[in-house]
């Protein structure tokens, strides 16, 4: 592993923050010492994903997370991706946005990939954000793990894709400020469709094997 | 993890096994002490595979192992997998025929996964072979690896993909006699195209970390 860039004291923007994953981060950067600002489209249910996860969490409008944090994460539902992350083509400009949204869906056999027009959610993050420089990461960690408190460290590997160098070795880093998880490099934005769509795999596995399955690399 | 199924003393046949990945597999499974026919389109040049794995091993056309062995492992090149299987209809009946062939194609910035009509290479398989008991597995095992004799365990899982349940377990049995693999169920076949491309991933982390890196399953 390489040497990573310092990234305490960043600012954590988390659009789409009510939900259990970008909570379940919030919750874990937060723990970590980072500040974390918790985005909605609501201010008020902001504050109050803010208010359950302390540590210093505020929240906030999605665009004013997006204008004041130093690195946003993408965890909005994938319905509401490409409308959310294109009304904040602005102040998203210049930033790391990291998307970790996975486009599933469900049926009586469990989850499946979405087909998505650009690849995955994270091209299409990039289309829509053609002057952030967008990232791919976070899709594997479970909710479940990242929100409960007696879970100490999470046990798995964040791979991190993106065609900026500079910027997926800022997520790897961040994604190490986890206890437990290790950011990993892996590979560029065009192979992000499949680290997306193996979210409906772990999601089998956890349902055949009754666990919250991470992923590990070996040899690296 | 279930108890799986008793498979010592079936006889594997490997499609393909003239090419690194079929003869590193090949090579795992006579060391487990599997009979082993190393397929190919050429019996001679099947056969000069098959001394050079030795243990047992022998060679012989594709149709001629297809006919043999208990489970069929397809390890053809991308290029020639719906032609070769075409052919193979019959002898492959009632059998369970386990694809491990990553559609990849190759550029200056490294691999990506091609697209296929069916889905997947594994779904392809099930369409042209509709009487076999189709499984996909084996994607991500180092050849490189399998092959090296010092290597006497391959740190890995290996997901193993199907609608058919019995298969599955077979082949998660078959995959654990190689010292050091765990056969993992990773869902139904329709999500068996993110476990193939990703091999493109893992060719992009092999590159940036010097490496030979597997998967391995957290918390099962």
């Amino acid at each position: 592993m390489t040497d990573l860039p310092e990234v305490s004291g960043l600012t954590i923007g988390i659009l789409g923050g009510t939900g259990d994953q970008g909570k379940g981060l919030a919750r874990r950067f937060a723990l970590a010492g980072h500040p974390v600002l918790i985005g909605s489209r609501d201010a008020g249910r902001a504050q109050e994903a803010a208010d359950s996860i302390g540590n210093g969490a505020r929240g906030a409008e999605n665009a004013a997370v997006a204008a004041e944090a130093d690195i946003v994460i993408v965890a909005v539902p994938w319905d509401g991706h490409k409308a959310t992350l294109s009304t904040l083509r602005e102040p998203l400009a210049g930033k790391i946005v990291v998307d970790c949204v996975n486009p599933l869906g469900f049926d009586k056999q469990g989850a499946y990939a979405l087909p998505v027009e650009e690849g995955s959610a994270a091209q299409q993050a990039a289309a829509v954000l053609p002057d952030s420089r967008v990232v791919a990461a976070f899709h594997h960690v479970s909710a479940v793990l990242l929100l409960d408190p007696v879970v100490d460290k999470v046990d798995l590997d964040v791979l991190v894709l993106g065609d900026d160098r500079e910027a997926t070795d800022t997520v790897q880093a961040l994604a190490s400020v986890i206890a437990g998880v290790r950011g990993v490099y892996g590979g560029r934005l065009r192979n992000a469709h499949q680290v997306e769509a193996l979210t409906a795999n772990l999601i089998s596995i956890n349902r055949r094997y009754k666990a919250h399955a991470g992923v590990r690399l070996t040899d690296i």
